[in-house]
C-alpha cells in the first residue's frame, strides 16, 4: 500500500518538517519505495515532482526539502506498487485540467474495475487503478456541471460519485483544486489542525519544531496524513466512508462515516 | 518576445549541453527573464519544472542541469512576457491529456483573440494567449477525432488548425505528445540534426563538446530553438508558415513554408 500526506492553510506554509517525516517512510522507515510525487498549488499553477526512485533517497526529494516552496495546499504520495509498473506515468499525483483549474488527486488502496467510458472526458495515461478512478471522477463531474458549481455542490457530488466508486475496493484519497482539500477515508486516514497557541511538535523521528517561531496567531494550518506524523499532537482518526472538505486550514464540512473499522490494518 | 528549445531523438539523451546555452538567454545573454519551463518526456509519463525566476539563476534550472535527464523528447521555453502576468500557470510549457497521452506545447510570439470556446473540452487556465491557443488546438483535435488517429491525419489537421490560429499574429510553437515532435515557424525557427559522423560541436558562449564521445554511430538528435545554439554546425532556418514533424530524431514531414521573412527580427 501507499501513503498520503496533504496540507491545507489560510497562509502560504513550508510543508518540509511535516515532508521529511513522511518521505522517511519511502526507504528508510518504512517500505514504500516504489516512487514518490508532490504537488504544489502556486496561484492556479501547480508545481508537480514525481520520481519513480524511492522518497527517501531521490535527488528530487533533497530539492524539495531545500527550497522549502510556501502553499495554501499541498499533496504528496509514497508508492509502494500494487497495480501497475513502476515508473513515472504510474506514480502519483494525477493532475488534470477541470472547469479550468487545476486538480490534483492521490490515492491510497485499490479499486478493482474501474475505468472511464471509452468517450469520457478524461482518459488515463498510465496503468494504475487509481488514475483510472480519478479520470471517473473528474469526468462525471464535468458532465454533471457544465460549469464550475459551489463547492458545496462540488462536495456532494464528489462524495456521491467516490462512494460509488469506494464499493470496488479501498479508496482512500486526498484531491485539491488549489482552493479546497477534499479527503476520503476507506481504511485509514489522519487530521490535525496546528493554530493558535501554536506549541512544541515532535516528529515520530524526534525530530521537534517549535511552530510558534514561523507562525502568526492567525495561522491555521491542516495536515491529513494515512499515518499521524508526530507524536504529542491530537491527530483526529477518521472513520470508514468518512469526508472531510478543508479551506483555509478550517474544516468546513464533514461526513463522518459510519463503515466499522475492520480494515485498519490495511 | 520569448525563446523555444525541443529535442527529438532516437535514443534516450541528455539535454544539458544545449539547455545550458539556452538558459543562459534567461538572464544573462538575453532578457528573457520572466520564467521558464522544461518538459522530459519519460515513457507515457513527464516531468515538466516551471519557474517564475530567470532559468539563468533559478535553483530549479540548476537542478536540471545536475540531474542529467535523459529523455527522447524534450521542449523548454524561456518567458519575456508580453501577455499574462509573471506567475507560474503562465508558464509555458502547457500540458493537457489528450486520447490518453501528454501533451506539451511552448509558443513564442503573440497571438490575439484566439480562445477555446465556452464549453471547448480544454479550457484555459492561466491568462495568456499561448495557453488559449493551445486549448484550441486541442479541443479541436478531440472534436475531429474521438480517438487518436494515424501520424498522418494528427499532423495534417494539426496544420490545418494551427494555420488559422496563426492569421491572428506570431505562432511559432513546438509540441509534442512523447512519439513525435511538431514545430511551427512563423517568424523565426531553426533545427539542426546531429548523427554519425559525431563530431565537436561550439556553443555560442564558447563552450566545446565532442559529441562522439557520447553516442553510438545509430543516434539521432535534432534540436529545434528559435536562434541557433551552436556556431558550428548547419542549422536550418525554417522559413515563415513552415511545419516540420520529427519523430525518432528524423524528420518524417515537412510543409516548407512560402511567407516571406518579413517579421524575422520579432
Amino acid at each position: 500500500m501507499c501513503q498520503l500526506l496533504g496540507m491545507n492553510c489560510n497562509t502560504p506554509t513550508d510543508i518540509t518538517f511535516s515532508f521529511e517525516g513522511f518521505r522517511r517512510r519511502a526507504g528508510l522507515t518504512d517500505q514504500h519505495t516504489d516512487g514518490f510525487g508532490i504537488a504544489f498549488f502556486e496561484g492556479k499553477g501547480v508545481r508537480i515532482f514525481r520520481d519513480n526512485r524511492p522518497g527517501a533517497s531521490s535527488p528530487m526529494a533533497d530539492l524539495i526539502s531545500q527550497y522549502k516552496i510556501k502553499s495554501f495546499n499541498v499533496i504528496s504520495h509514497i508508492r509502494k506498487a500494487t497495480r501497475g509498473d513502476v515508473n513515472l506515468e504510474n506514480t502519483h499525483p494525477f493532475i488534470r485540467e477541470l472547469w479550468g483549474e487545476n486538480w490534483v488527486f492521490a490515492h491510497n488502496g485499490t479499486v478493482e474495475g474501474v475505468r472511464p467510458c471509452a468517450d469520457c472526458h478524461y482518459q488515463p495515461i498510465g496503468t494504475t487503478d487509481s488514475e483510472a478512478a480519478f479520470c471517473c471522477i473528474v469526468s462525471r463531474l464535468r458532465e454533471r456541471f457544465d460549469k464550475k458549481p459551489s463547492e458545496k455542490d462540488i462536495f456532494d457530488a464528489v462524495v456521491e460519485i467516490t462512494s460509488d466508486i469506494a464499493t470496488h475496493g479501498v479508496f482512500n484519497f486526498i484531491m485539491s483544486n488549489g482552493h479546497w482539500m477534499i479527503a476520503r477515508c476507506s481504511t485509514r486516514l489522519y487530521y490535525v489542525t496546528r493554530k493558535a497557541p501554536f506549541s512544541k511538535a515532535l516528529r515520530d523521528d524526534d525530530v521537534e519544531i517549535d511552530f510558534s517561531k514561523y507562525t502568526t496567531e492567525n495561522d491555521k494550518v491542516t495536515i491529513i496524513a494515512t499515518q499521524p506524523l508526530t507524536k504529542n499532537e491530537n491527530w483526529i482518526k477518521m472513520k470508514n466512508g468518512g469526508y472531510v472538505f478543508f479551506k483555509n486550514g478550517e474544516l468546513v464540512e464533514e461526513i463522518e462515516g459510519t463503515l466499522p473499522d475492520n480494515q485498519s490494518h490495511v
